[in-house]
């Protein structure tokens, strides 16, 4: 056993999947879910994600040897801050937000100096949320990336953080904050917006008229506005940037259009085939 | 049985599903398959997709009671020009093309008045080609367009092709050239062209650090260039107007991050969330 305890915080798809997977594969004795909602939380202990739950940050964070923050991206720096006081002394934190740069703006000069907090962020989740979709594999073969902090958490803290993800399945890989948030906005966050997009101009009485490529390419934006909200608003310059890449992209393929270049629309298409081929399915 | 014989002049991914299909569901007697490349003309027959097959298009159409023409969308004109001649009268000539304008325009002045010449589309198909892919319930519960064209075949055939695409389980509904081609400018072209556009935009080195959405938006990149090439040249002025509402929506995203609107960009996501709920997974 890694952890005698383990507090997850946030107990809706991710936190739901830490808990599951955290038991099933034997790295923590007891999972405690703290939250906000108590029927929610309830849910989660009757879906095995938790053992028990409390609504007092304080309490649930006490006894735990690891605690993960898995709220929305806005109040996972709260979060930190909050709970510092309460649990500890050697308690890993960590989390699974989705951005990196805006927590280490708003811990940065209120959390003490060399706190045992490293982030990180399990590369999982769909258009589905909340702990009925938790599952207990949803970070199997997924990448975690354990962000290093510049005079932050010490080097045996971010190993040991590591060591949780890679026992609930994941590989991990460490990057700094700058380049996690930078290639997120790539990989992650403009293909939500794009998918969004295109659900959002498309006039409901045509869904008739759809296929499997409509389906695929929008199937993201049935995921919550109001997390993906928090995520854009905290990742908002890369997000920009990487809104721009593609706006530029785009354009490029219009003009195809407009001069009727076979060959410029066939070598623009190829392009795009040979990085979805390299993914595979 | 509907139809003693009918012919499938290209015999890829939608040509092998309307042989498997037609057959499976004893709407033909027997199935010949026309194309090029007598190799892959071969693998349709081993596969059942067609029960034999010619590289002559005057022999494959002779002895037809229905002649639908599955090539890419820059040929169907044309096949349907050297098709035209050696067919029986009151054979049927339909196809299965993703645009329409474009085959009326290369038919007109040069087809027989009242020739019985049906446009159809069912909208099927996926990022898989070629007639390995070919299934018998490819068009089960998918919708074809059946194409009301002006002074065009008579009420009569246009009924004939609607039940044959019933036949094989396609929901049948009917639509003038200029609406088929503007509205699926938006639910097909559009995405399969913001798809390519994302994958486009993304560095390969970062493919391992990209998760479900991704994987989901970008699926029908996959797609062959050169058949999509020819489909959004073919449909260049919808698809055109089509990117440019595309283009002010996201350019709406991107004004509401620069505000950092919050409740603006709940609301942007949560339309988009709506119609996608609407289509269901």
């Amino acid at each position: 056993m890694q952890f005698e305890q383990v507090t997850v915080v946030g107990v809706g798809l991710i936190g739901g999947s830490v808990g599951l997977a955290a038991k099933a594969r034997g790295v923590a004795g007891r999972v405690v879910g703290v939250g906000r909602d108590a029927r929610s939380l309830s849910r989660a202990v009757e879906l095995g994600a938790v053992d028990s739950f409390t609504t007092d940050l304080a309490d649930g964070v006490r006894g735990a040897q690891l605690v993960i923050v898995c709220t929305p991206v806005d109040r996972i720096a709260e979060v930190i801050l909050a709970a510092a006081p309460h649990v500890r002394p050697g308690t890993l934190l960590t989390d699974a937000g989705s951005t990196k740069q805006n927590i280490l703006w708003g811990l940065a000069g209120k959390l003490p100096e060399h706190y045992p907090y490293v982030p990180a962020h399990p590369i999982a989740g769909s258009e589905k949320a909340g702990v009925e979709n938790a599952t207990a594999d949803l970070f199997e073969g997924r990448v975690t990336v354990v962000v290093h902090r510049k005079f932050g958490a010490d080097w045996e803290s971010t190993a040991a953080v590591g060591q949780f993800w890679s026992a609930l399945g994941s590989r991990v890989v460490s990057m700094v904050p700058e380049d996690h948030d930078r290639v997120l906005a790539l990989t992650s966050h403009l293909p939500h917006a794009v998918a969004a997009g295109v659900a959002g101009v498309t006039p409901p009485d045509l869904l008739g008229l759809t296929a499997g490529g409509f389906r695929d390419v929008t199937r993201v934006a049935a995921g919550d506005p109001e997390m993906w909200a928090a995520i854009f608003r905290a990742n908002r310059g890369p997000v920009r940037d990487a809104l721009r890449a593609f706006a530029a992209r785009m354009a490029e393929f219009d003009r195809l259009l407009e001069a009727d270049d076979r060959d410029g629309l066939v070598r623009w298409l190829s392009d795009a085939k040979q990085v979805r081929d390299a993914l595979g399915r």
